[in-house]
This record gives structure tokens, sequence and C-alpha cells, in this order.
């Protein structure tokens, strides 16, 4: 799956379809195993206490961030998985290089990291801006690049995965928003600002990932249209990550044989 | 179940049995359908933006607190969810008072904060080393009621959790981790040390808990040597706590119908 979904060199986004189902079926007890699994990785994760795992999580409104972390990462023990949104910095934030909370927030060993929205973000709000030209945006981007080589030398698995949906499926999704009492609160109306420049939102980010997707931490494009699919799509991905960590029950520091508890 | 765990004043652990069941069935199902609730309500929580729920883990080496977070909380969305560990104090975290790191990791609005340990590490453990005497003893309970009292008039409902195991019932749980190859990472010798203490343990718990068992932020007793009664009887009380608040989806802050989505 981590194959079939890495992003192209370069990146059209208009050439991925949004509705892709990938071959996979629509079947919530295969996502239910695949968490289940998901679960037991995590617990090895923990007691290996060595290694960890940072998930970047991009796409714009409505793209399904939030909706991804409740369905597939439902399922981990929250001891050992922190998720981390990235508002519009602070004054304090600001008053730091771009990275700085980004490196605050990364995993700790035997954790996964949840960047809901990330320090890419650094790059395409001051894009559309109108403040980051060419070289200053290339230039943060191989910044992002040292940083992330950084987390992956230190034992950290950078996972980065952009929702990719239609204009037609936001427009839906925002309308849902406005007509559902219940989802209200999910409303913002600079949403909309943000839905009228979306040409130049996609040639933000397309940018974005063609300088910054590296073999040490590939960007993986997921059709996210239909919601059953990109949930499979990501607990599919993450669980290779693991699998592919080749994790074992660490040997005890002590000879267990040497005690017994009276 | 709140009203029938609250600790008793003045408390004594050995009046309380740690393999009662609560009246309770030994049921899975049960504990999902409460799952599931909890899920629901923490989603409110999240939407509502404008409160918060601690709750304080505390129990000797083997009394479940990584299990209860495992089993019960695993439900819960990790966006929104956070778990503390309360280690020995770096020296960092030494240099300050004992609240601060406990401040500093609070849970913000719409969060479910959950202490694995806590600021109560701050009465036991210097008062088992002897540093502790009675007037200084009371006077961090009253610094942590003041401190707890902050909370709860800002809007965070604390929920204190005692997991009360029988020192057999610990015996067997330590053997296991020596037993099973898949457990003995969980193992320190250091645990058997606190072992060999435990009736000291029980009393500076005893009086900790006699010394904060507030109105504002109770202690409850839970019952833990039956692992499904505790996780049962720990997410009763948690949706007990968020039913008790009252939740609604929050009113629109705009006229949903001034906007359409073109």
């Amino acid at each position: 799956m981590r194959d079939q979904l890495r992003a192209p060199k370069p990146l059209s986004l208009t050439a991925i379809d949004p509705r892709d189902t990938l071959g996979l079926a629509k079947d919530e007890a295969v996502l239910e195993r695949s968490r289940r699994r998901l679960a037991e990785l995590h617990q090895l994760l923990w007691a290996e206490n060595a290694r960890a795992v940072l998930v970047v999580l991009q796409g714009i409104d409505t793209s399904g961030k939030d909706g991804t972390i409740r369905h597939v990462m439902t399922g981990l023990n929250p001891q050992g998985c922190t998720v981390t949104p990235f508002r519009p910095p602070s004054e304090h934030e600001a008053d730091h290089d771009f990275l700085w909370r980004a490196h605050a927030a990364v995993p700790g060993k035997g954790e996964i990291g949840i960047f809901n929205r990330s320090h890419y973000e650094d790059l395409v709000v001051p894009r559309l801006a109108g403040t980051l030209d060419d070289g200053a945006f290339d230039r943060r981007a191989r910044q992002i690049n040292d940083f992330e080589r950084l987390l992956v030398e230190s034992g950290t698995a950078v996972l980065k995965v952009f929702l990719h949906i239609s204009k037609e499926e936001q427009r839906e999704r925002l309308q849902e928003r406005l007509d559902d009492p219940t989802k209200n609160w999910k409303f913002s109306p600079g949403d909309l600002e943000v839905r009228r420049r979306w040409d130049e939102y996609w040639r933000a980010f397309e940018r974005a990932i063609d300088r910054t997707n590296t073999d040490a931490a590939p960007w993986l494009i997921v059709p996210a249209d239909r919601k059953w699919a990109r949930n499979l799509a990501v607990s599919r991905v993450l669980e290779e990550t693991l699998e592919g960590m080749g994790m074992a029950w660490p040997p005890p520091r002590f000879d267990p044989r040497a005690y017994k508890v009276e």
C-alpha cells in the first residue's frame, strides 16, 4: 500500500483520482481487524521503548484529517499516542523559527505521534499570503528535509499523508456543516475563502510535496473522497510501517530466575 | 457508581475488599457499550470546547493503571485525550515546586486528561523515604486541595481513582512478569522493595486520601483484583461524570442560512 500511494515526481494532483478506492473492499470488519493489529504493534513499540512513528496529516479543510484520526487511531492506546494540532502560531511560537514547535511535539521513544496539520502549513499559508517567494519557499523545504532526516536517523519513522479530496466533495461536506446542527461547530466562514483559492492551494502543495518527497520521509497521496477507503488506506500504511520495523519483545535486563516474589 | 465508590472518611483500606465486583456482571459487551458511549460524550466535550475532565490514576505497582488506560480509554479519540505518566522528577522538574509539572500537564478545553500516577506521588514517595513529617505532609495536601479547586473552578472535572489490589494479587502479577517473557519488560527489581513496605505504603496513601478527599475533587476507591470489574467501574464513573456535565452541541456563532457553498 505504501508503494501504491507514494507521490510521483513531479506531482500533479489533477492526475490522481480522489474517488479511487485502491482496489479495497468496503468492509468495516477489515478496518476493525487492522485497528486491532495496530494496537498490538503499538504495544510492542511501547515495550521496546527504542523507536517512534510520526504521522503527518495534511489536506485542505474537510479533507478528513480529524475523521481519519478518530476512525483509525481510536483503537490505539492513548498512553503512547499523542496528537498535536497545528493552529496559527501563538505570539510565543512565532517568536521562534518555524520548526521550533514541531520539534517540541515529536513523539518520544515508544510513541506514535500524529501531527494534525504540521510544519507544512508554514510553506503553504505564507505562500498563499504572497509572503514566501520561490527562493524562500525552497529554503524552508530544505530545512524541513534536514529536520525530518534528523528524526529518521534518530529512530523515528516519518510518514507523510496528504488527504486528497475533490472540489465537489468539499462542497458537499461544507454544505453539510451548515445544514446539520450537530456539525455547525466545525464550520468557519473563513473556510469559504480558502475554497475560493482552491487552485493556488493545490499548486502550493504540489510544490511543497515535490521539494520534500524524500526516501527517508516519503509523501503518500491518499484518495479521500470515500471515507471508508481513506480510513482503510491510512490504517494499512501505518500497519505496514510498524510491521516493517521488525520489533520483538525486549529481553529482560535482569535474570528472571534470580527473583522470586514473596 | 461514583457514590458507591466514594472513599469513606476516615479511610481504612483494610475495610474495603479488593475482590468486590460491585454488583457488576462480567460481560465484555457491556464494557464495549460503555466505551462507545464515552466516545460520543468525548466528541461532545470536544465540540463544546469549554470544559475538561482530569482523571488521576493512583495505585501500587501492578494495581492496573496502565491496563485501565488501555482497556477503558482506548475507545477515546486520541485527539483530545492526553496521558501523562509521572516518573521520578527530572532535574529540571525538581528545580520547581512539586505542582509545577502537574499544572503544565492538565487537560485543555474539550480534553480528557489522564494522570498515570500524579502529584500524589509527591506525598507518598517522600513519606516512605522519611523526608516528609506530618506537618509538611499536611501542608502539601492543602496545596493540592487549593490547586485542584482552581481546576474545578475553571471548568475541569477532577476524578481521583485509587486502584485497590490485595497483597496476594500483587504477588501473582509480579510473579507473572518474571515468568512470562512478553511481560519481562514490565518488571523492575525495585518493585520488590516497594512490596516489602506494603503496610507503610497503605498508611501513607490513607493519609493522603483523607486529607484531599474533597467534594470538589473526590477520591474513589476502585476494587481492582478483578480486572474486568475494575475496567467497568472506571468506565462507568467516567461516563457518569461526562453525563452529569449536561453537554449539548454548541450553537453556531454565525447564521448558517447566511452562507451557501459555491
